[in-house]
């Protein structure tokens, strides 16, 4: 993070702290397994929670650090690098905080953002279903209304930090006007509200991602987001899809590091690897391919926040939902970090197939970034519906 | 261009003239063929220069309209929507006019740059050789010193609009010592300096390319450049290679509006295509690249904004060359743009085979990316000796 | 052709004539341009045909060659190396006379084809129409039964060699039930068939493809071909698809021998280019690349040649229609060599943009490969219909 | 296998007796964990050594089934198929005992290749070393002539099945002459002779891989093989690229087929998504790709078995070492299959993901098929070095 443009805001404090954090704790600590889960017990999490780093985007007024989502980029990407689990779960409940933020009631909103900020606990959001899939719109989790009350059932497929999260956000369609989709917050510990068993994942290992059950399950009225259930979601997801896209920038760089430092002590022809004009011409193209992820990373954080500084955020957001940029952003270093695993991973001989050989981690932490929220089949969808088959014609 | 953060500075009335031009005048001009040239006496120049258009980079203190170049970027996107000859024609003097502006004696620099600027001429720039190709260190084109002026033998490859540039800026080593390069004015016209007959291009039709002769070609000590010559083009080449890149945000455009026409009017099943998911899907694909193209122009153009509003703009880019973000631009629009229009190109049934089909001239257009001012493989060779193999550790 | 296996079946005398032919004549014809028309009255044609090389294929009982479509894929890798519109010219008559040959009557098939093997004639085939497009079943062209006399009216869009062949088979459908189609002879010159102005195409050239009309336009209906006219086109297409992929084994044999005598003569630190790793990098990548291009074509070809040996071939290449191996050639030879073609474009420097480069005709030529005889969205769709979706699941 | 040119020869009962085994045995059987071994006991191997299906392609001469290369890959393609670590297991003792069939003294030969015909016994090989890397001359390992003994030295770091190899085959330098290298068999249990702690390996789990060491190892000098021991083993790898290749064909169709189940079951827009024009394209798309693996493979394979039906095979092959068409179809085999499985793990979803989803698997398996037996780096220089470089000028 190395200039004012690059850099967004960030509070001069936040920065020490964090790199310190990240130099003095995270490049040490050890590789996560799978049996590893980055809650609020887990020792890395409490000492970035200690160091004041949880939830970092939070606004000020809320006690938070309110870092812009340009600075986010490069506070994700510096996670990343040592550990995209970490990253994942440690950026994630921005999906979750920004709706409540936005559409929240100021009460509801300022409790438990307030609470976020103050303690750096999670929260998680809810919108897949099992054979929704990525079709929100079939979405078959129900609210009723019933006085002051909101009733939830239905099963949701996949919910990072849900089960330590002190609350959740559920996308549900109202039973009774099938049109009708909100977004309603449910407190942890809800009766009728049972987060099942973690999946085990292939990578982005230390993060918990669990499905869950809503049976009955009554929430105050209050506890409903304001706005087109869909379109709060949409809005949502813009920040948590351009953090996701960031991850991508530290696996790429640790990529890019680990081939450096083989290739260092790798003897071709008797001199080091570093020396080979095909190795380079190989590391020559990583480089390229890595600073687009930066590109066009910084580019959809540069108009997120653009927006989210206007007075009118909320209603600008919900106005046009999807962001465009923090889409293409999504599919770009999913497709571009695949492939530059891709070519990583055949150069470290037989050693980088071996089961430790972080290589290894890096192909299948990647492998997510076009998975999440959205493949790449359904966001292309999306963009020639909303951005090229109806836009006019531009010179 | 539609917000400021999109335009940099541009100039009220500049923009309204270039609107008018683009919309009147260019939009509706035939397409360039083989033997079209864009020259001072061009119809479609002689508009452009009347409408005070001309070298709209130089800045306000030599009479130009001072444009940034991340407005520029818009500006040659636009302009090769239309006819990527003619952007090209256009933004390549700001290669010498930047090598002048920053490194030439004040008194020469006005008087050349000041012309430029009040009467919308070229100048050019003489790198390569036929020998040397991209190795600007084996530049056998030698200068010599002979008390108060210099003179100049040699042979030059490629220079576009040469012919009828008032100017031009040669690079060439120093007859007496061979690891001294210096940059050279030579105006148009001095004896000894011959240009030769105009290359035939398979692409960007228009545009007038050049090789030359030096023979005992003498000019005013005054006209040397300082600083080291081949520091010196490589500050030149940042300028031209983001705006070539840029080149290629228009070229895509067009090969995006040309498919969905298409796709309008040519029924699949008795529906037109444009409703087909598998064209959907290219064409979601298609966009997200096109804004790639732009997030790493726009990404450059910003950086090197920041160092040319720098007093010591000078010393800076020379002190670092080549700017990594510009090199970046020109590999990644050459490559996703020569992606795009490939898979384009395959869209049109035979119909789009046939010679005077747009998208034949798409390719042609977009191959150019990749070879000019540096192919990939010179561009990868140089990215991993300055920007991976000697940088630090990063996290 | 340097083995048995290699070559198929080729008459030891053909194989002298052909040697002779492409050595002594071929490789010294100037290249076509784009006004060059490869008909019964041009030179090259003339010599091909003089030395009984015209329709190699054609079968020995009817005069001709008998040449296997093993060895024909060799003869048409090796005309393509020369000259890939020659090529195309020489081979496509394929397409109608194995028509002709499989569900032609006795009478009608000696006659025409055996005045091709005896005349070294052409022959046309057409099936796409400028709506239908690829949707052979949109065919709007009909034909009506009248006693003893067939009446065909419509519009076709493209039929390479139509001007100058002697007849052609034409697809069309029953004006009398729109469910059943037929292909029916029209020999040239027959009253109220008159084919269009040539197509200018971007590449092959020197090859002629027309548009025709037919307008009351009778044929005896002994010219009806047996069998469902959309399976008869099928098979034809077996044949001129394996043959068209053969194309670009020529084509990427040639830019592998272009690059090496660039790379021969071109210095890069001293030394020539062939002595660079990257450059050999690339090569070796073009050869794999090359050699996956003759393995499909020479399995298509075997598996091609051996239905054709059968007794019962009509009835078996009939009962198929497409030959999956055939589709597979010509979908992986049209990318894999413009993967080749596009690679090798970037690597003549601004030299191979000059319009008159032999590396810009690679590009146009190659290009239309994934055009020709099914674009790559209707093969795919073709694939999965018949080879994948309904194909039971096998271990 | 279904149909003669595909099966190449598999006498009648082992065709059986396969069938079977897939079928009944291995269809049925769990998928092998990090913690599975494919040894002699492995209750698995046992069923496929008493249905006399190991080592299969052992002459009939010395107790074999002499199945040919091209039956070969099928056999192969349908184990990997249900178990791609169980296919490398099984075939890769071919490339020690087809160095040994052709360059081993007969009695030796009969005896070790006699024993692993009836017994079903494995055999490896010791090529690579840990700092030689590819760079087989720079081998580091050394044996000793010492009257009719055969003294061993050095370290060697990936050997398959060599920890219940009855035998291994290593590939040594003469202490005295380091241009002299050699391959020597050395049974199991010779003392000095020391295999070290199974590699745990990312993929292809159930296979054994360990590094050896050699100390002061003794063998009689008859254990010697004839020829030159670098062209010995190229030799040798011939017959095990082409069976590694094949391994692809068996993952790619599992990867077609997982696709096509979980598409059937899958609804989008409320149909399965088997109707799904996108998922079509894409399926059609891997279908060539599949079907290209195949043609590669079967070409390598039919070339293999004409050079190993002659009389002087082991000559033959000797003379030219490396089989052209074996590294074109590895590394072709390796890219595309990549590329294949790379587009399907995209189309699971979230439970795509899972650590236990399958096609996390196929990723893991298929990455070892560009990194064994000589990664593509290699190879290109290689293909370049012999095959392109010093190649005549073809037509």
């Amino acid at each position: 993070m190395s200039g004012p443009r690059e850099e967004g805001t960030v509070p001069a404090g936040f920065a020490d702290e964090f790199r310190a954090f990240v130099t003095g704790t995270l490049a040490d600590a050890p590789a996560p397994g799978p049996d590893t889960l980055y809650d609020d017990d887990h020792p890395l999490w409490e000492k970035f929670r200690a160091a004041g780093l949880a939830n970092w985007w939070l606004p000020a007024r809320l006690g938070g650090a309110g870092v812009t989502l340009r600075a986010s980029v490069d506070i994700v990407a510096r996670l990343a690098y040592h550990d995209p689990g970490f990253a994942f779960t440690a950026m994630l409940p921005i999906l979750g905080s920004r709706m409540l933020e936005f559409y929240g009631g100021d009460e509801v909103a300022e409790r438990y953002l307030g609470e976020m900020a103050k303690a750096g606990t999670f929260c998680a959001a809810l919108g897949s279903e099992a054979a929704a899939g990525s079709e929100l719109a079939l979405t078959a989790t129900t609210f009723r209304r019933d006085g002051d009350r909101l009733v939830i059932d239905g099963e949701k497929a996949f919910s990072t930090n849900l089960a330590f999260g002190r609350f959740c956000l559920v996308l549900a369609r109202n039973a009774a006007d099938h049109r009708d989709f909100s977004v309603v917050l449910v407190p942890a510990g809800t009766p009728g509200f049972v987060p099942g068993p973690r999946w085990p994942m292939s990578g982005l290992h230390g993060t918990g991602t669990y499905p869950a059950t809503f049976t009955d399950c009554v929430v105050p009225a209050a506890n409903e987001l304001t706005g087109n259930g869909l379109r709060v979601l949409e809005v949502g997801l813009n920040g948590s899809r351009i953090l996701m896209a960031a991850i991508s920038i530290g696996i790429a760089r640790r990529a890019r590091d680990l081939s450096m430092e083989y290739a260092a002590s790798k003897l071709l022809g008797g001199r080091p690897l570093t020396g080979n004009a095909v190795f380079a011409a190989r590391m020559g193209q990583l480089e390229m391919e890595l600073e687009s992820l930066k590109s066009v990373c910084w580019r959809a954080a540069d108009e997120y926040d653009a927006i989210h500084a206007r007075p009118d955020a909320a209603a600008a957001f919900h106005g046009q939902g999807v962001l465009k940029s923090a889409v293409m952003a999504k599919m770009h270093c999913g497709q571009v970090g695949w492939r530059i695993v891709s070519a990583v991973s055949e150069g470290f001989g037989g050693l980088g197939y071996t089961e430790a050989h972080p290589v290894q981690r890096l192909l299948r932490d990647m492998r997510h970034i076009s998975i999440v929220e959205g493949g790449d089949d359904v966001l292309r969808e999306l963009t020639y519906g909303r951005y090229v088959r109806h836009a006019a014609r531009r010179g």
